[in-house]
């Protein structure tokens, strides 16, 4: 099998732009915001043995969140170590508790260490695998680093235990974990520290799964953490949504390493039912009962549940899926993601982060009986606080999983950049950069102009996304013109200093949604190259009655929300005096302002449609 | 204030034809069935003292369900007694026992009696002066129908213990009915008995309703029995939406008993509001939790709550408000529920009925998540037998006050024919008849054409309601033509013998629904006369990728349904390979066959819709 690498985020420089600014907001505002929140919490105390202020009820998967922020610092630190001392200090004094309350036989869980009378690896559903694999992670990131191993010999140890007690002993109460994670974590533990034992049990863990009997939380089946069939015959992206992709992203792992054509056929299967069912932010897991996945095209806009997590996940499964085969519609759903659904998981301010992230907020769907009485709830049916659908972004979630990766993700946004094989260096994401050989400026995605220079660059090839929304294309190289992009990418033959340019079609354009999506029959949704825009009331009044014009040329406005243009066109508003009638309804013209997605509910509440009626 | 009058269905001898059959079927298959399944949950035993089998939980409201059940039969007997000596039989040995339950000082209600030590008159959510009205309309009727006073004797004493308790001693826990009904109940004892003390006791209920506070079930607010105002000062149609009609009819009664104006502008308020939440077969109550109205053009299809009680109220209500004005709307919701929501209620075999009408059944909806197990339950989320949304008729429920109220209002589907005044009859709406001096023959609804002689007519005028829908008729009279319908109202001058001939064009037609109505939007209807169509899957297929084309003209099918012609139409089938895409879906053209909605789930479960979308 034919593979590919990528260049990680470490060995690029991220250039001044679009990207930069994000990741110094992450740096400087989320990381340090999120950490506040998880100290008021108290998550640091929890860890640390003889801790003072109890917390009313700390989490089982505390310790993940911890480890997924101590990862997302790493990564800040690998590039630019000397800008955050204060950073580095945090993550060592965490590291020093979670040192302090390892056992000695290897063991490491604060929630389960705190509630000694718990049998540990007994219940599968405490998320016990889940918190070691992000220790894991965390643990391979901060000792690339900072050179700095205390946590990466925690790590190990609680690995060997691991071993000891699945593998070895096999004396646990279930054989798989229930959240998947650590599959794809030892494959990181094996592929940065050589050693077997990780990948060996990386794949017990995969091969294992769906040949036993497991149990689950009662109120699901065995498709919601996938261990109903061995995971070479999964068919279908069914069950939770994170727990589905960081399975399937191991799956891609393993089917790399090993060369598994099996493994990638399913993995592949999995891709293909995961687009018909992701949301145009790209968000997927549409359904708030158990976060998860339905069937095909079942979409909803207000409840969609497309938590933050899940199109994270599906980022990371599709970037490993890049390695084996450099298939356009991997990148496309990358960049689908990170231009909305990721965006738009952050406030603009960079403080407050969405976990479900809606499609439509219609603020008159809780006040539509006054009949009944609000009520909070997990769903919330009608609520007066209602955290679902989210109308603002919150700073910090019982369960927070969402805020450290996002974090995390995007300081490793480099790692989307680049893939390569001995010939060719493919550029997948459009973000200004230098490496070693290659530098690439742009704007995008205000400006669709890519601009890529080598110099002393060592390949024969150079190859450029072209992505699938792009209806035309200008292209250079070396001052001569360039054509013909093949299966989505601009592919050219290079000297060793070169200079290409790429000009990408931006013109906004309506997109339709497959009719099987009954959500969105007769609906519309205004795109300008990969970004997603929105209309909230905000900017429109109410948006009830809203038509666009698909004939309608959008003219670009400033804005003040980002460096992307608004939209503006003439659309309708329509009306009626009667509930029922032939013939049209009345329709009177109405300028629409669209702002793009990611910039939604950072205004206030308002009311917001991605997609808009066209009668 | 001018009043009406209207023509009591006994006194019309209804002619072959639609209605006939309909009426046929009721008195024939019907009622006997809704006996036979009445007496095997034992609702009669639980009212005669000293029953044997003891039915596992006996409802409050099942002397409700009885006494309807009664009426209906009264109803068969005023006009048709020879034939249905059973009938009759039937219902003297249920009076007899209801003669038997009475206490000596007046109270009845088998419940209630049933449980001896349950305070009577203190939970007002209980349901008792509901089951006392019920008892009252049944015992008017039967007397009317009869000439046997027992259950009127029965039920006068009742009264006076109501009249005793509430109004006299006030002693009872609350002021007013929870569920409305006794107020209509005891205008309907005083038009009929003369006796001034009924309509003393219905305008207290009426006039003290929303001055003092009272107690509701826990879950609802003040909105849903309709108690937060005093009733002339209500401006919305709100909660329970049987509650909310029975409530309506009663004012409108009183608006018209006693000329009070204020009362009336009340009434239309209410009208004005109900019809923006009114279903297009009629149907209201778009909420199933608490089966309430919620706001003006908030109708969703599947969980469309729209239950059969509800119709017939708002058909109860309408014919009140022509008594006070002659307002072609009212006849019109009269007309969309007979022929739609009324119609749909139950069975073509007459055995079975829908206590929730939905306008769109897609049994994917259950099997939209693998990873969350079916539950029943109210509401039922995911339910492996779901009552709701219903797929199917039933023969019975646990709560059964929809099959009597059915068989009740077409036994007396007279009422709605005429209104009167001094110089002019209206026909109101169009069913075969004939009564003092006036014949009327019709087809209607399979065709236009109606035809009226007078023969020693005693008025001056005739005037015949032009439906709303109705874009075109032709008529004549005594052989000229007649032209120039005002408000609805096609008035002639007459002879006391004449010949009046109306043909209504009933060319099939699309409708829209108000665009503030997202559920409908980029949706159409297709129509017949007053009849709504809808596709099933059993002559369609697979309906979710459909989509009509208004320009098709439908072409009409003999149908072995029902009288009525089924319409087929040229409509579309979309597809796209594609999640998200530019241009347009692909379209391939199917031939589309609806049937009238009055007739779906009749040939097992099927998917089904009212509502197309356009693209």
């Amino acid at each position: 099998m034919k593979t590919f690498y990528y260049i990680p985020f470490y060995d690029l420089s991220i250039g001044d732009g679009f990207w930069k600014d994000r990741q110094r907001l992450n740096a400087d505002v989320s990381i340090p915001g999120v950490y506040k929140r998880f100290n008021e919490t108290d998550r640091f105390n929890c860890i640390y043995p003889g801790w003072k202020k109890p917390t009313a009820h700390s989490h089982i998967f505390y310790d993940s969140d911890t480890a997924k922020w101590i990862e997302a610092v790493a990564y800040v630190l690998h590039r630019h170590r000397k800008e955050y001392p204060e950073l580095e200090k945090l993550c060592d004094d965490i590291i020093d508790r979670f040192a302090k309350r390892q056992q000695a036989n290897g063991y490491l869980n604060s929630y389960f260490q705190r509630h000694p009378g718990k049998k540990k690896f007994h219940f599968r559903p405490d998320h016990e695998l889940y918190c070691a694999g992000h220790i894991f992670e965390a643990a391979v990131a901060y000792y690339q680093a900072t050179g700095k191993n205390r946590l990466l010999v925690v790590a190990e140890k609680y690995a060997d235990h691991i071993y000891k007690r699945f593998i070895q002993k096999k004396n646990t109460s279930f054989s798989t974990p229930g959240h998947e994670e650590i599959e794809l974590a030892l494959f990181r533990m094996y592929e940065v520290t050589g050693k077997e034992r990780y990948k060996e049990m990386a794949e017990f863990f995969l091969n294992t799964r769906g040949t036993v009997k497991e149990k689950t939380y009662k109120m699901f089946t065995d498709a919601y953490d996938q261990h109903e069939v061995p995971v070479r015959r999964l068919d279908a992206a069914e069950g939770h949504a994170v727990r589905a992709m960081y399975l399937y992203s191991a799956m891609a792992d393993m089917a790399r390493i090993d060369g598994d054509e099996e493994m990638f056929a399913a993995c592949e299967r999995l891709f293909n039912d995961a687009v018909k069912k992701m949301y145009v932010t790209g968000g997927i897991g549409s359904d708030p009962r158990g976060e998860c996945f339905t069937v095909p095209y079942d979409l909803p806009n207000q409840t969609a549940y497309s938590e933050s997590c899940a199109a994270i996940s599906f980022m990371m499964f599709c970037r490993r899926m890049l390695l084996i085969s450099c298939d356009v519609r991997y990148a496309d759903v990358i960049e689908r993601i990170m231009y909305n659904n990721l965006l738009s998981s952050v406030s603009l301010d960079g403080k407050a982060f969405f976990y479900e992230n809606p499609l439509e907020i219609r603020q008159a769907e809780l006040t539509r009986s006054r009949t009944v009485k609000p009520r909070s709830g997990f769903m919330g049916l009608q609520s007066n606080l209602p955290r679902f659908p989210a109308w603002q972004r919150q700073e910090v979630f019982s369960c927070s999983c969402c805020p450290p990766n996002i974090n995390r993700v995007i300081a490793s946004i480099g790692d989307y950049v680049f893939t390569c094989d001995g010939e060719t260096t493919y550029l997948q994401q459009f973000i200004s950069c230098r490496t070693e050989g290659i530098t690439v400026e742009t704007n995008y995605p205000i400006g669709g102009k890519i601009s890529i220079k080598g110099k002393d660059y060592g390949k024969k090839y150079f190859s450029v996304r072209i992505p699938s929304w792009c209806r035309s294309f200008v292209a250079q190289l070396d001052g001569k013109k360039v054509t013909g992009a093949e299966n989505g990418y601009l592919t050219v033959a290079v000297e060793k200093d070169f200079t290409m340019t790429i000009d990408l079609d931006m013109t906004p354009k309506y997109v339709r949604c497959n009719p099987l999506c009954k959500e969105n029959r007769g609906k519309l949704a205004l795109v300008r190259g990969p970004v997603v825009y929105c209309l909230e009331a905000n900017d429109n009044g109410d948006l009830d009655a809203v038509a666009v014009n698909i004939k309608s040329v959008a003219k670009e406005k400033e804005s003040s929300l980002s460096p992307l243009p608004a939209l503006e066109t003439v659309g309708y508003e329509l009306s009626s005096s009667e509930t029922y009638y032939t013939g049209e309804s009345e329709k009177k013209e109405r300028t629409l302002l669209f702002i793009p997605y990611f910039t939604f509910a950072n205004r206030g509440v308002s009311d917001m449609k991605v997609w808009i009626n066209e009668n």
